[in-house]
């Protein structure tokens, strides 16, 4: 880990902490027994309807996890909007649920809030955190440490990736799974890291002026766009917003013109087919499209960062890869410090 | 009903729609007693579990509804993600779950198929339309008209509020409540239009040449946030997200700066209130902000709409109302014609 420096060079724990990722997920590999055990108390309560609670980028994992628990688990999944706990105290009776939640710090109150109501009211809790002995931890039923190490720069890198994977793990553990489909994440990670250079930097170059971008993604790659409009928003200042492929035909594609930047996260499997009707017609609008994936090879688009295949339903593990090396670079080329964005705090004290 | 013209004044059909939007209400309120029917054999049959299955604007439409759910019938709920269906073909068993799937048109092809694969599989199946008869409406097993009148604009407009206000009317009406609260949203909706002329054409003046906004709500008035996003962005090609105000201070704020205008929903409750801690912060960082709604005077802001007081859980109905006016006038101010947005359809056949 590297420690905090008085005079840091702008980036280098972000830099840091994106390269240590390949190393994160060989060690949360690692841990599927520990993983296997807290999936089969939850597959013992037999629960029927699953909750996931989280803020910022833990939501976006969520997000991912939501789709994961409705096709692995075909269980009916909704996200939590703490705030009808904690404004409105509604106080459902949740015998039979899961609730998962997801905080690297393990410090937010008002998802601890939500996660001891939730208990109290007979839901199964399971933490999903980076900090041991913390109070979400403590709070929940179960939990799960993902063991990313410290994480020294604001915005989320390898706390987001590693979630993404332990809930992954947790997800396909209850579904009977042994994390097959995940094992090669760390040497895949490692060449997506290797690969990708020069093509984010053309990227980098690509979007140096840019105001606005346009993420999307379909299925389990929806999370990697909202992540990715996230990072890029609060690390270069950009004006970026996520949009699933289906809701971009609806309204929003008005809003995409000559001037928008769109990334589209386009991975092999059903997710990334259906989106490439939608990019079709973003295309013909005009929009600059950079496509990221082991789909991108496959799209229309003005810049592409190819990625290595591999199950979709992990996909998103990799997808996110050069998208934070992208909004690094981009941080960089526009003068500002990814480790110390204005603005930001690492824990956000709402209720 | 306007009746489409060959050479359409730019806006005329929004205009007139968002003109009715009183008048559409009256009418919703009168036939209260279909809807505590169909109240009653929701009632019947004790939901666990509610979902709720929309795209577009109806999709904040649904978020407004989950919120009620949550409070007023203190059910879990959760938001459809359409594409686990019709993408990745997942089965749940959905036993003791409500669906509602909002849709004007009624006609999305990916609503459709959740909603008859939730009915086989267990489900309690309520649409929410404004087309009798629309596929949708066939495929539920129960239904609500919303009776809003042919829509002709592209952005929705009546639709969404009347929306709102069916769904408002169904959950108070499970809830054993007979609609009091909304008695006088008619009313309201016809003082707020009037009332508010000149603050939004004040707005108007203001926002002309902004580039980005952020729209902001906590609570029930997280909906209206969204729902103005997406007017903005689809009608004046304006770069606009909504952020939740919890997650406003988590990362997304260090993309406010003095150069983006924020619209922040503001209305007399517990979510005005927690919005205000917000919104210091988001004001000490130079931002530019409109409030609108009945706690608009308690915020520190450089412009306001302020809204006439009515109970916090139908106040969204209200608050949306300038802020169609004002994307309608933004829209004009800029040239556009938001009755024929670019790159808009009124129905979109995503899968």
């Amino acid at each position: 880990m590297t420690q905090q420096q008085p005079a840091a060079a702008p980036g280098q724990h972000m830099t840091a902490e994106i390269a240590e990722q390949p190393e994160v997920f060989a060690a949360l590999l690692a841990r599927r027994p520990e993983i296997a055990a807290v999936a089969e108390r939850v597959t013992a309560r037999r629960p029927r309807f699953a909750l996931l609670a989280a803020r910022g980028s833990s939501d976006h994992a969520a997000l991912y996890a939501k789709y994961l628990i409705e096709v692995l688990l075909e269980l009916p999944a909704g996200l939590v909007s703490p705030s009808t706990t904690t404004l409105y105290g509604a106080e459902p009776d949740l015998t039979d649920v899961l609730l998962v939640s997801v905080s690297q710090s393990g410090g937010s109150p008002d998802l601890l809030e939500v996660t001891e109501s939730a208990r109290r009211r007979g839901a199964l809790t399971v933490a999903v955190t980076n900090t041991p002995g913390s109070p979400l931890e403590r709070a929940a039923e179960l939990s799960i440490d993902i063991g990313a190490g410290r994480e020294q720069a604001v915005a989320a890198t390898k706390t987001y990736s590693a979630s993404l994977l332990a809930l992954y793990l947790l997800i396909d553990a209850i579904h009977g799974g042994s994390g097959a489909r995940a094992a090669s994440l760390p040497e895949l990670a490692r060449s997506t890291l290797d690969s990708s250079v020069d093509a984010v930097e053309e990227a980098v170059q690509r979007y140096r002026f840019v105001s606005r971008m346009v993420t999307t993604g379909r299925g389990y790659s929806s999370a990697t766009a909202a992540e990715a409009a996230l990072k890029l928003a609060e690390t270069s200042y950009l004006s970026a917003r996520a949009y699933s492929g289906a809701d971009l035909l609806h309204g929003p594609v008005a809003a995409v013109d000559e001037q928008t930047g769109v990334l589209a996260v386009c991975s092999e499997g059903r997710g990334g087919a259906a989106l490439r009707e939608v990019l079709d017609v973003v295309h013909e609008r005009g929009a600059d499209i950079c496509a990221v994936g082991s789909a991108a090879g496959k799209v229309s688009a003005a810049q592409r960062i190819d990625l290595p295949a591999c199950a979709e339903e992990v996909a998103p593990v990799l997808e996110i890869l050069p998208v934070q090396r992208l909004s690094l670079g981009l941080a960089l080329a526009r003068g500002g410090d990814p480790d110390h964005p204005r603005g930001l705090n690492k824990i956000t004290r709402t209720r």
